[in-house]
């Protein structure tokens, strides 16, 4: 009797262009790669490509590997699009915005938070990203914050405890930090991947960020930060101190803070959505990738300072306002991201990683910069399966 | 024997926010319409709607009027992502560039052409977009400016001759200007309702583009311009002088400039995806609108200057760059759009109004501004027909 075959290869063909970020060969054109238990195979010129079970013609359009969306807040309810308009005719952006979403998350069901994530991971399918973090953050309780994380790992691996994102209304910030390195550090442990906190004036000072950190990774997470969003602080450099994967923000960075990334493994990931919502100066990533820092995009997607989920936009303003590359951007929407979140089968669509990726409505990814606003993503497939 | 019905009614209710741009209720929440004959037969609150032969439930959605795109180059060949991208990496934008696309456009069939703006309409549609002007221009010879604006003519009634785009190569610009305003004019007028001149150094000075467009007011067509993208110079003012719909661009204005605009029935259209794809500085909207004038937005979409087609993408970068609150925002790509192209039924939902409108997948208008680059139009309709 034959065994069931429980593996089907698919080629993908007729590529117009091909972005793969391998070594050798990271931009091919009229391409094609194998697919076969969800990771790629084998990738070349489409003349040579091998049979597979299954074909997929893309017509000439260009690929891409899948978006990795390293920063994201996608477990709140509500919104503040009353907040946005005030802000938008006058008010400045206030960090103790937060508060408003965490109200509106602790009222809400595990039910509606989690339609909620499902609405907004869903959207982003549909935009082309195939990997989000995501983080607690709009808790700030024990019971909400596990509750935020065990929710959002039902949408992804790559969970992040930020209990540390604002103190809540009537606390002392050292009780506050207390209970984030202890009780609630231990029942949000086993939910999360990483330790954020947002370091910043009016949140989290050196002493309580590096307090925060360090209990998290003795208690197996590793860290990330929000660092240098509205000011110059003491975050970066802590980060790059405690082997942070990613320091995100870095809007306001001092030439020590350049030095400091640019001689680690520190990620800087750079959220111009935020810029763009709060009308701030946008981060330097022309300074930054002119020092030899690695730098990553993401949405920061959330209801306060930056509530767009689309990854080519951040592109486009990158491209126009960062001084960015239309190929830097793109590298560090997807293979910069997943650094950030060190992860080498993602973000590359080289022999071995996961078969995630997107066909274009466009010949080139030039495009995601030159048509900015338009959607140009026709497919969104995850390990060789296609979601939207 | 009875009759057999031809106008079946359609109540559009549950809408969260309706935008109707009415005098006494320009928006309203908890409201329906009905559409007969493809226009609005009555609107108003939810409960107090009345019955009709079909009905949709929006489930709470805004609805919002079309977007009507004043401004678009639809008929051309090629691309220019290459132009695009050695201009991030530091070219300045030429007006030349036009050229890359007329000889591409020359050599492209009518079939080709005429693929090429369906492509694009068909991607305004799913976004919003309902009414678009379409500009030739990138013929520059009778017959290539004759097939593109009878093949424009084929996607809307506005149509707009733009012979005087910029001298093609290897031609004087008094013989040019003698054949824009002579043949050419009488072989695209009967396909045209619109008569426009790009005014700017580089291509029409002031005395070229009053004899173009008075010779277009006399053979029926209606005046709009190209004025002040680069540079001041002269084109409001003589727009003005001549009574035209529109004064588009507008990014360089004299005081001089802006009085007379605001003393005139003349509309200014602002096109941000050009500053946004050419670096240049954003027009000044909210000097426009506090000195009285009145104000569209439009994409321009070419594959020059601005090769965007997204109205939502214009609404985001105006809130944020040009001092315009999201209202402001959504009237000018609405109904400001409307009074640029001179027409009273369409760009608001009021009674006797084109049923043209969007759905979209947020509770308010708002979102379209404070959720950048996220493709939120759930469906399209005209004149009570969906289209996507």
């Amino acid at each position: 009797m034959r065994e069931p075959r429980l593996t089907v290869s698919l080629l993908v063909t007729n590529i117009g262009e091909l972005v793969t970020w391998d070594a050798e060969r990271p931009i091919l054109h009229d391409a094609a790669f194998v697919v076969e238990g969800g990771r790629i195979t084998w990738f070349g010129a489409r003349t040579q490509a091998p049979s597979a079970d299954a074909q997929r013609d893309v017509a000439g359009a260009a690929v891409i590997p899948g978006f990795v969306d390293s920063h994201s807040h996608l477990v709140f309810a509500g919104d503040r699009s009353a907040e946005f308009e005030a802000r938008m005719t006058g008010e400045p952006y206030a960090a103790g915005g937060i508060r408003t979403t965490v109200a509106a998350t602790r009222a809400a069901t595990d039910e509606q938070l989690a339609a909620n994530v499902a609405r907004h991971v869903t959207e982003m399918h549909a935009q082309g990203t195939t990997t989000v973090e995501i983080k607690s953050g709009y808790g700030l309780t024990v019971h909400d914050e596990a509750r935020s994380l065990a929710i959002a790992k039902q949408f992804t691996d790559e969970t992040t405890f930020l209990g540390a994102h604002v103190v809540p209304d009537d606390t002392d910030i050292a009780a506050y930090v207390d209970l984030v390195t202890g009780p609630m550090l231990e029942r949000c442990a086993p939910h999360a991947r990483w330790i954020d906190v947002f370091c910043e004036d009016g949140a989290f000072g050196a002493d309580e960020t590096r307090a925060v950190l360090e209990a998290g990774i003795a208690a197996g997470l590793q860290p990330r930060i929000h660092a240098s969003q509205l000011g110059p602080g003491p975050g970066v450099q802590l980060a790059v101190g405690l082997g942070a994967a990613a320091a995100d923000h870095c809007t306001y960075l001092t030439d020590a803070d350049v030095d400091a990334l640019a001689g680690s493994t520190t990620v800087a990931g750079l959220l111009p959505g935020v810029e763009f919502s709060t009308r701030h100066p946008y981060p330097d990533a022309r300074r930054l990738i002119d020092a030899g820092v690695t730098v990553a995009l993401a949405t920061d997607c959330n209801p306060g300072s930056s509530y767009t989920s689309s990854m080519a936009f951040c592109i486009s303003v990158a491209v126009r306002d960062m001084g960015m590359s239309p190929r830097e951007a793109l590298w560090s929407a997807t293979l910069g991201g997943a650094t950030s979140l060190r992860r080498d089968d993602i973000g590359r669509l080289t022999v071995g990683a996961r078969a995630d990726f997107s066909v274009l409505n466009a010949p080139s990814y030039v495009h995601l910069a030159y048509r900015p606003g338009v959607p140009l993503v026709l497919s969104t497939w995850k390990d060789g399966r296609q979601l939207v």
